[in-house]
């Protein structure tokens, strides 16, 4: 028998091991054959060590900044929560990281920025999280956009509905969370569809509606559950988003784009390829969980980044990207504040 | 072999023999067991003529005063252009007939009000065309609603586009329509469906864009062909609805109602149960004609004007349903004209 | 006012007044136009008397040979039980009526051989109720055939399945019925389904298996309730259909078409155009009384009937149709007897 | 930053390193947490070379002996054409290695009761490769059988259409397949689903039909490329299946499991969730290949696996279910040979 070595795989290290970020741990210890996990770092005792143990990753750290100065580190996922977003690309693109980084950029434009400015400057690589664009379902509307299939396009609408929680909306988490999360944490999903399946028509104004629909005991301290949003093109092409923190029929995602040719729709069926005849009718089962639905893109999008990681492709969900979205969640947000549509410049300038 | 009389029918006259005129006259006369279709009235020279002869009616005329001075008129279907609706209600309710009128119940605020006053003052029947209400995917969506499966009511969507044709659009008529044709025509429909569905919330503040994007040398005749809308409910509750006179794969007529504990549905799959597999997918048929998708429909809600004129049911689609959605309909119009949201009380105050 | 004549309608009379022959009477008294109900048969006392109150058709009697004998009467529906069907049939030919005849034809074939060679003799048409030619769904695949766009088909399916009923089977009633009820009754429609969509290719050969799934009791009384049919044909073509009289989930009648090209589908999705999501998934309801499937068919299938006593049209569901699916029948039965292939040419030799 | 191991993998190799062969190997090597893929053999010159160096694999062999004598293989998974896995099974057996095999277990009874008899002897894991029992569809199905749900099964269905080649058949190759390729390669699977569903009825007899309508010519060759077959249980339940070498459409995999409760149906809509509507209709693209299909299938069988041999779970896909669909194989092509229903104790005694 022989030994022969394989090419040797990107060095990868993940900031923020939540949810998110220890399912990108994963991909990349396993899942993807060009990147290898070379190191997590969590500020939370125990929580790196964990999953590196688990994914037998060599490296550790509390502190990012030591896996940052890590030459075995060729590229980074950030998936610390969203406020340290942009602290964490600016640390990671001085270092001469490759930067892969979960939605939002940030909270804020002005963040936002500087964390842009900072890939930049330091000509890294740097791709945002809308694993959406990766979704075989998306990928075939855009597809079908691209190809003139559609025609011109006239409307979109795009919505996120989370599942419903067996738990009632903790108090404390919501003291941390900014206002507009619902805009800024889950819409920007919309708000990046309503640009990737558009042919290129940019949005010019908004108007949003919210209000706590799911918990109103919410309503008092700002944090608001549920919400419509209309848009506006420059191409005169029209959208609406919506979005609710609870679905009690599970995780739903749609999409759909009609044009002068024919319509694009995603999401409307179940994905599980199984029906169940009963006297209460034809039941298809739903998805409960973001990763039963998404897995694969979000396993997608980091097999692009390292792709681009190494030259080898042009990035898909960019700065420009992430920051377009990042507006209209703020242009939505300031919608909801003052109950009149608010121009995009309005907030650009 | 014997003979026995079948309970006498009622007498309905139908008052403009246009495309929809003609489809309920041919109802009256043959697919409504409790109604007999007594007379047709229409001013174009032949028209009302030549359906009579056609259905087997033994009365039709140009001039519908005569229609209304048959005492074998006991009801009447009111289906002339829409701009006519007002003054031909006031004249039957005047005649002492119950009134069925197509939507809308007029283009202004005020006719309206003058119709439903005189009706009220006659004491008779008075039901509007919104055939959606007896659709019986709408219903069955209605009644989950009301049976509160769906819990609180926080979501709703609803939309109507109309098949492409095969001509282009017709200066000539273009020129006979009001502004806000979009609204006052096609819309209306969907203001009804998103107060049908509300669970008994009602809009009280409505955001619209619309344009020409179907047509966009229209757009100088001010003839929109495109529009999306907002709308907030007293409930909290938040809808969309949009609308376009031009679908290239078809009549599109859809709406989604979504609770606290699920959600609803309507016109998502194909009522023509046939799937066509080939090397471009699995393909469903669509329909492109209005009364393919709607005719069991138009054939149902005269079932139950004919009903409620004998005093058997309650009405349903009733002069405040009609004033209602007129109302959306206009407040959505001034929204487009102000480019901001329009509050419905600006409307009716 | 003035008043003009329409085209006299055929007379059609209808002989045998149960859950058929009333919704055929009914369909002739409204929603067929070229048509006029003018008699109706029926040896119990009182139901014929009944139906045609209902219907405002003024003859009716107890003895279809008075109706026979009526020169109104140019056409006839027959709606008896199915052992009276060729009697009728004969009767009617040799009055020179044109004969309509729910399925089966006969439950033998010498019967069914008499029936036809009066109808021949008589020179009057003849149309079998095998509606599922005239639904619109079935209808369709028919046409993907026709058109090419299949190729060569290769594969069919056919199934029936009756929805489970409220009460037990009723002892009294099974004493009634022939052995092979399932093949004769309800897997017939099945057997021309299978000859409908099978582009011209004839069946050679049947093997069949029926068992008492449903009530083991009624196994010793020979009444079997679930079945399983598969037929080769001349062309090299295979087919399964299966048939059972007690689905829970509601009526259930689908069809497939599998050629080189490409396959059809029929009644795979629920013609009702709502979903409810619930945390159950996503439920479309489903139909449970043939009427609500059928209705419409049945009604074309009168309309096409009509038309061709007129000499407008060519028949569908011809004669030929129903000795056709009758001998299938009788093969899938003598298959059950022997357990063993049954090839067609031992029943019609 | 500190370093953890992670618990030692189970090693696995590969035998045969085709398609199928190698999708095996790369799971090993990377989507499998608890195994390591230690070894490639296939005695293509270059191929598991290739393969071992793609997948970062240390060794590989001409000679699969060579990969049984390692002790770091703990396991195997045999992927070599079937004519080969017998004896590969009774070689890995008397090695002392879990195996897993790809389906059939072998062509013919006897090969199959000698590896079956090795693996006993030797006591290690077996386990065969019906990988629709781990496909989530598949599994969903059979949980409602297990729950009561359906109540009693009566009848079934299953059914395996591979998409069509771009390639005409290949001569060359037909000449080396064994007469029955369809029922031993290809339904073999659809047999095992039909006793996967049957809540534990046991198929009693066989009828099957096949013939050469996809390509003609090869039925000289005894080359059989469609077939329809019938299944009769102890249970009284009944079912068909039916298999193409050529869909236009794609692959198609459904299967139908009926009782008196209710239904379950897989594999009637598209996993890929977009929908293009156009002028042609409303169009979902469909999967044209396998692994697109069955490849989460393909990995959690191989997860269950790994489970399997190291004592955490028990087999699904045992010796006695790879044998007992062979059983069925053998039937069915004697059902073909004799023209009529073979019982399953024709071949095992």
């Amino acid at each position: 028998m022989t030994t022969e070595p394989a090419r040797a795989p990107l060095g990868v290290g993940v900031i923020g091991v939540g949810t998110m970020g220890a399912y990108h741990a994963e991909s990349l210890a396993r899942r993807i054959p060009g990147a290898r996990l070379v190191g997590l770092a969590d500020p939370s005792p125990g929580v790196a060590e964990r999953h590196a143990a688990a994914l037998g990753c060599a490296a550790w750290t509390l502190d990012y900044e030591r896996l940052l100065a890590d030459p075995a580190v060729e590229a980074v996922v950030v998936a610390t929560p969203a406020r340290y977003h942009a602290e964490a690309i600016v640390a990671a693109a001085q270092a001469g990281k490759a930067v892969f980084c979960e939605k939002p950029i940030a909270y804020e434009l002005d963040a936002a920025d500087r964390a842009i400015e900072a890939t930049r400057q330091a000509g890294v690589v740097f791709q945002i999280g809308f694993q959406r664009r990766f979704d075989r379902a998306f990928a075939a509307a855009r597809a079908l956009v691209d190809s003139g299939q559609l025609g011109r396009i006239q409307l979109l609408r795009s919505l996120t509905r989370d599942p419903a929680s067996d738990q009632p909306f903790d108090p404390e988490r919501l003291r941390q969370v900014p206002s507009g999360t619902i805009f800024r944490e889950t819409l920007i999903h919309d708000f990046d569809v309503l640009r990737f399946l558009a042919g290129g028509a940019e949005p010019v104004e908004v108007y949003a509606m919210a209000d706590a629909l799911v918990a109103p005991a919410q309503r008092a301290h700002g944090f608001l559950d549920t919400a419509v949003v209309s848009v506006r093109y420059d191409s005169g092409a029209m959208a609406t988003a919506d979005a609710s923190f609870s679905a009690a029929y599970g995780y739903d995602v749609r999409a759909e784009v009609f044009g002068s040719d024919g319509m694009a729709t995603v999401g409307e069926t179940s994905p599980i390829n199984v029906v169940h005849h009963s006297r209460a009718g034809s039941t298809h089962p739903r998805l409960h969980w973001f990763l039963d639905m998404f897995g694969e893109a979000y396993t997608a999008e980091l097999v692009h980044f390292v792709s681009t990681a190494r030259g080898q492709s042009h990035p898909e969900g960019t700065a420009a990207d992430a920051r377009a979205a990042l507006i209209l969640a703020l242009a939505a947000i300031r919608s909801v504040e003052t109950a009149r549509p608010v121009r995009i410049d309005e907030i650009t300038s």
